[in-house]
């Protein structure tokens, strides 16, 4: 069912230059050798996506719901064999990509919804006041339209949900763009079997076979070509700082540039408010090593960061989660080299002048094991050494001890944008916590109470995304409906005879969409 | 009233370096001599507004909008004096820049407006549900928030509606953010009188002072230093090619890239569709003219390109647009580098082996004139070189005779994003055109049916923006109330107490904002 190729629309091709996908948790490669797609790949397949792009932004709303579902459709029939691929490729445990695989066809039917309703069209209509003084009004209507091909990159920390048929995948497919997917190396088999699914929905659809195409390959020139390629209009991105902005910066160069929507790093500061501290500290410390340590914390929101005053409170509720930590297990990174770098990262901090090493997870006998780190710092040295404050992928965190709110306010300001931030306070703590809210709310993308910033829910009102360099757009959200905006620009149409007027605009309105009138927005009809 | 200072926030400053405006009707020097604003300046507008701007951003809508009332209110009161300055500096007559003014004063009351209605929210909930299997959902809730400090850039053009008070200020103000103005050095008096408008308001207001800062200056170092100010969150630009990628190209390399929303250059095509220049082109020929004439054709959306299948009906409308051009009047182009640069471009044209000069409007006796110029090519030539597709600015334009539509398709592949593009049809026509409005689509940003493009509502359904390089953000408008999403990003909300809750979130709505709950938007409420 996987033999290594690439799919180039509806062109099973294979590459003569070969990678190998490896088994995190033996170290040993795995079966068969898959394409490294070069230069001739991307262009055929960049060629094919603008070929297909004006038939598939044309595509109705039910056709191109339709569509989205039998993606997840054809998902969910791979059965096992997709979950046991993902296992072996990501060493991620079984119950943790079923739960990904029901997120990732929960996302393609959520966008099937919304493209049904139609409010992502925006259509508004000012009518024309042919007896407006000095002028009259032309008869205007807006609305939004696809803006070509994407370009999206793979994820490793999650090889469903966010990589070939993940959230940039589904959000780009929903604005109407035909979608070019470089997969992550990490799981390439996981990737082919998403791929040939997504192209057994472009078939059975009847869709323009350059609707999809996915391009496997482990080096940087590919995706490099990809975000250069002319005819690309948008990049979808998750992965590392240094990867993301790479690829901005390729971007901006392009004759024509274009946007880039890359999520990269955050630390996720969680603040223990004065009050909730006092009084729960230590009861929070389990469900902070839980949050911190689950999968081997490879989430882009895992909690990295703790503030909160120094005192017998604070030192209390480290120690209760030195305690927690000491007992969590051992689990396997995604990749031997994403476990060399995490490796890296905590032998730096472990070795810091300034920063003391609170625990250490239980060490494990197999390879490519996180072994969960807790760290602590006080605040002055946190502001003296930026390098204190950058991501550390996986179950790391330092807590950082300031000596009063105030300092805490100071490591807040001092912090660059991030996914979340989070509090935890008590009634008592909330006029204190009403003054943070703004200072955090410009610095993130998301704001918690009282929980804990891992588990991002798929839903309307959800912000995955923040200020740079959480993101390298802090406007957008790559996670939850809104994602779809991001693939979408506005046209505006002046003067247009009812024959020309798209559905979404016409005054008989056929799609039975929520439409703008004179400024005034109509309710969304379902 | 003037006296060239330079707006730091509440702070009138000289500064030692100066520099002189011109009367272009006259080629004479104006007085009072203005200050050429420098890096001290920009960080000091840059550090006020900064501190500004949470207590700006958390304005209620109400007293927002009465700000940018005030201020509306503040610039009508300068009267006279105004409007003579204006003319003085920009050669503009007098109802011009008094239908200018009413258009710069309305577009503040509209942004007061939208400011209250609180659709720029986006205001959206997604209740809690706790009993949810297998995870429950956290109460979520997302709203808009400001960017922050916003650099605006005033244009030649308009030296009120997109200048100073223009629609990138009242959109930035509205949206919460702080304004840092560099003024554009053609119109100084006439920026620093609305200036001191703008600081009225804000004084009267109660505002702190570094909302609004005006920095006067003719060194491409200053608007260097301004976008490259870690301070500014965004950019708004509306000028030439060459000065908006310059700043996009500083806005990217910052170490915190941010968004340049800047409005550069469009030929705005124009398609004589087959039965419309058979029956009725000899009659369009008066208003194209008009259209490209009009304010000496200083327009971003004068048409500078007509397309059209070759033939007797095509020479009857070319013959009748020579005439309507031999006799129009020249008129005073907005300065000596603008008038500079439209005689270099026209005489690009004239020379051009494969370009035939239709006609040349009337030659006057002043200085800075801009006497209209009409050229005529085949696609071929056309299609064989780029620089004839370059925007001459001003009164200049372009008709390209086709062989036929599939020739017209041809040429408009060929174009660069653009403002506008138009149709003039008849019913005959209309199968045709439905297949060509997708292709403009993708290329512009308004598509217009039997009208000409000069002339821009300001309304909920306009678009004034368009792909690369007609913008360096197709995703955006600089006219209309969409304007203010430019400045704008999401923030979201999980699981706050009450207490915690923003208004425009809160369950009791005290703003009474329509919202969307669990993904279905509530109407607007006014």
């Amino acid at each position: 069912m996987i033999d290594g190729a690439m799919l180039i629309g509806a062109e099973l091709r294979q590459a003569e230059a070969r990678f190998t996908a490896v088994d995190p948790a033996k170290g040993a490669p795995l079966t068969p050798t898959f394409s490294s797609a070069g230069p001739d790949a991307v262009a055929d397949a960049c060629e094919l996506a603008a070929a297909a792009f004006p038939a598939y932004a044309a595509t109705t709303p039910e056709d191109r719901a339709a569509f989205l579902e039998a993606i997840a459709d054809e998902i969910v029939a791979l059965g096992d064999q997709l979950i046991e691929r993902a296992q072996q490729e990501s060493g991620l445990p079984r119950a943790r990509l079923e739960g990904e695989r029901g997120r990732t066809v929960g996302q393609l039917k959520l966008f099937a919804q919304v493209v049904r309703q139609g409010d992502w069209l925006d259509a508004t209509i000012d009518p024309a006041l042919p007896d407006r003084q000095p002028l009259p009004r032309p008869d205007l209507r807006r609305m939004n339209v696809a803006l070509g091909p994407v370009a999206v990159f793979g994820a490793s920390n999650f090889p469903l949900a966010f990589s070939v048929a993940g959230g940039d995948t589904a959000s780009a497919l929903a604005a109407g763009c035909p979608v070019v997917v470089k997969g992550h190396p990490a799981h390439p088999g996981t990737g082919e079997l998403v791929a040939r699914a997504i192209r057994a929905a472009v078939d059975k659809a009847g869709l323009p076979a350059g609707v999809f195409s996915y391009l496997p390959g482990e080096t940087n020139r590919l995706g490099e070509a990809l975000v250069a390629d002319r005819r690309i209009k948008a990049v979808g991105f998750t992965g590392s700082r240094g990867g993301g902005l790479a690829l901005v910066k390729i971007a901006a160069n392009r004759a024509e540039p274009i946007p880039v929507y890359a999520e990269m790093s955050s630390i996720n500061p969680v603040v223990l408010m004065p009050h909730a501290l006092e009084t729960r500290g230590e009861a929070l410390a389990p469900a902070y090593v839980q949050s911190l340590t689950m999968g081997a914390g490879q989430f882009c929101t895992n909690p990295g960061l703790v503030l909160a005053i120094a005192g017998e409170a604070l030192d209390a509720f480290v120690a209760a989660a030195g305690r927690a930590l000491t007992e969590s297990a051992p689990a396997t990174m995604l990749s031997p080299g994403i476990h060399a770098s995490f490796e890296q990262g905590v032998e730096a901090l472990a070795r810091h002048s300034a920063v003391t090493t609170v625990a250490r997870g239980k060490v494990g006998e197999g390879v490519n094991q996180a072994v969960g780190a807790l760290f602590r710092a006080d605040a002055a040295s946190f502001l003296a050494d930026r390098a204190l404050g950058h991501e550390v992928f996986g179950s790391s965190s330092i807590v950082v001890a300031c000596r009063d709110m105030d300092e805490v306010r100071q490591v807040i300001a001092s912090l660059e944008g991030q996914l979340t931030a989070t509090l935890h306070l008590d009634a008592e703590d909330e006029a204190e916590a009403k003054t943070l809210i703004p200072v955090l709310a410009d610095r993130v993308g998301r704001i918690l109470v009282n929980g804990w910033p891992t588990g991002v829910e798929v839903s309307h009102a959800m912000v995955h995304g923040g200020p740079f360099p959480a993101t390298s757009d802090g406007r957008t959200t790559s996670v939850g409906t809104a994602a779809i905006y991001r693939f979408l620009r506005p046209v505006s149409l002046q003067n247009l005879p009812a024959s020309l007027l798209p559905e979404a605009l016409a005054d008989a309105n056929p799609w039975g969409v929520a439409r703008r009138l004179d400024g005034k927005r109509e309710a969304s009809p379902r």
